[in-house]
């Protein structure tokens, strides 16, 4: 089983990179919780070691390929702005998110058979799918692990739900996969279950370590629910729109998987009846030809479907940046508000 | 998508039918705890529920297709034995150890590409890989979501280790598969790992929840994993043997994917080099015609190599049953005692 020579591999996590004006409030934030970070990368390499050689090397495959750790980030600042003092438990609970991450990201490869994941071949492609799954599984039952070990049922409790959340906002995309008359409610909820609601829990964990009262663990958690919608939506916008080697990802995945994204659904809504039939056949019939995906992304600039979808994550950014008035001023809240901000800009 | 019809499927859950005398074992343990089994299922179904239907479809179809619920089973009856009273724990933790239980073999399934699963369709085959690997995971955080309502963190310990424990027995026969230089010891790791650590997990749990000194916590936790490493010998060793009706199992499932197990290992060892040739092609180098399997099974047979895996699993029966003298005799010890015998004698 061959394994991709990669330097980043070779150290176990690369290192957070930031490459342009958008990804400053990522790097102002990283620079305030670096200590924390590093311990958090520390954690990662050293519980994805088992004495199956084959676990560390898939894990390390996907949890080095560059990600930004922007779920743990939020783990670790969550927590630093609630005044949390005296342990490392913030920093075990944000490995504890990035291995759930991991480990959906090693199921979605299997389940979407994407040829590219951050720029990299795939982990399915590169070690097969079984590698895949059964890795996802370790991943998933080392988070638990590193919970339990926490001591918290609270904790527990909270990433327990997220969970399966997780895993029915995956199979709610699978159910809506091919149908163009999912609705954005619909839409909507997917994107809350497979990618907001680990977004949301992150942050929440951050208040739990840090013992404070209800209001401030749910104003984090809504917080972060808004931040992941507005991550997913300009994913989803990314898909149609993005430069494929800065986003590391191939793109029209979605279009050639028939998923149903704002974008598509946008443009399906204002299209005539010529571009409904051709929605139909490509998403709904799953008939595509060569020159499909150049054709659907007209249809999308024509109808303005991805300024549609980055209005929308606007504005999700904008309730995440409300949900943070409860906390009083501080760098670390100035860094999480242009946090909201960076997960819309990045698009352009 | 289509969903196969079956009166177990519409039911929810199947009940247990004895179908022999090597059943009987199995029999009288039920008789002994059906009303725990009854709130066992129904939490199950229970806990199955999700508004995104095609859940409980999928999980119904692998939980209906007549499971034996043996790892439930052994929970609700180790739980018995050990004297607990007064609340419904045990169901509860039965269940969940059920779900850890489908949830790997819907990975599995995606793993194996098996065409037959309990004599149905796999899951995988008539929903497709991906809602077999994201409704076990849906299944997998279900269980955590159990344990964490039950509340000790003892329990949560034992089973976040023994998922990280199986799904490592997992890849590391994934590592072993098609290498006919794996060692006995690590085939017996594999099924260690994959099989015989969640029996014991299922066995320590009712005893950890009637409060038992750790000599007796441990004493049900070696049993288990006597039993499970017996369970799994005896279904390697159909995979060669087996009428496979009775089984409800495609025979020579382990043959066509080159999984090293004990029958595989005994047969090679004594072989000739013509025989070993044969082994070589078919198992390295995954080529087979198709009358390769019909000959695998005239060679185990000539050097008597299901017979040599049945006694090191009436072994570990023994082992299994000798455990138990730690505990007073009682008729859910009597039933134990013979399920350990049962898990050997239904392969005869």
């Amino acid at each position: 089983m061959g394994v991709v020579a990669s330097p980043a591999l070779a150290q176990g996590v690369a290192p957070f990179a930031p490459t342009g004006d958008a990804e400053d409030a990522l790097g102002a934030l990283i620079a305030l919780v670096r200590p924390d970070l590093e311990a958090c990368n520390r954690t990662i390499v050293e519980r994805m070691a088992s004495p199956v050689a084959l676990i560390p090397q898939v894990a390390a495959h996907i949890v080095a390929a560059g990600g930004k750790r922007l779920r743990p980030l939020l783990t670790l600042a969550a927590a630093r702005m609630c005044g949390y003092q005296g342990g490392l438990r913030h920093v075990h609970l944000a490995a504890c998110v990035e291995f759930i991450h991991t480990a959906t990201l090693l199921h979605d490869d299997v389940v979407d058979e994407s040829a590219l994941r951050r720029g990299l071949a795939s982990a399915n492609a590169v070690f097969g799918n079984k590698a895949s799954v059964l890795v996802g599984d370790f991943l998933f039952a080392r988070a638990f692990e590193l919970m339990v070990a926490d001591g918290s049922l609270k904790v527990l409790d909270i990433l327990a739900r997220t969970a399966s959340t997780i895993a029915e906002g995956e199979v709610l995309q699978l159910t809506t996969q091919n149908d163009l008359a999912t609705t954005e409610a619909r839409y909507l909820d997917v994107i809350r279950g497979k990618t907001a609601t680990l977004f949301a829990a992150a942050c929440q964990v951050g208040a739990v370590v840090a013992d404070r009262p209800e209001a401030q663990e749910a104003a984090l958690a809504e917080y972060g629910m808004n931040v992941g919608i507005g991550f997913q939506l300009v994913d989803d916008a990314l898909d149609y729109a993005a430069d494929e080697v800065k986003l590391g990802k191939t793109v029209g995945d979605d279009f050639r998987e028939g998923k149903i994204t704002l974008p598509v659904l946008v443009a399906y809504a204002a299209g005539d009846d010529g571009e409904r039939r051709f929605w139909r056949r490509t998403i709904e019939q799953s008939e595509q030809n060569a020159d499909d995906l150049v054709h659907a992304v007209e249809l999308i600039a024509r109808h303005q479907a991805i300024r549609a979808t980055l209005e929308r994550a606007t504005r999700s950014a904008a309730e995440a940046k409300a949900k943070l008035s409860v906390f009083p001023d501080s760098p670390i809240k100035a860094c999480l508000l242009r946090v909201a901000d960076y997960t819309v800009n990045r698009a352009r």
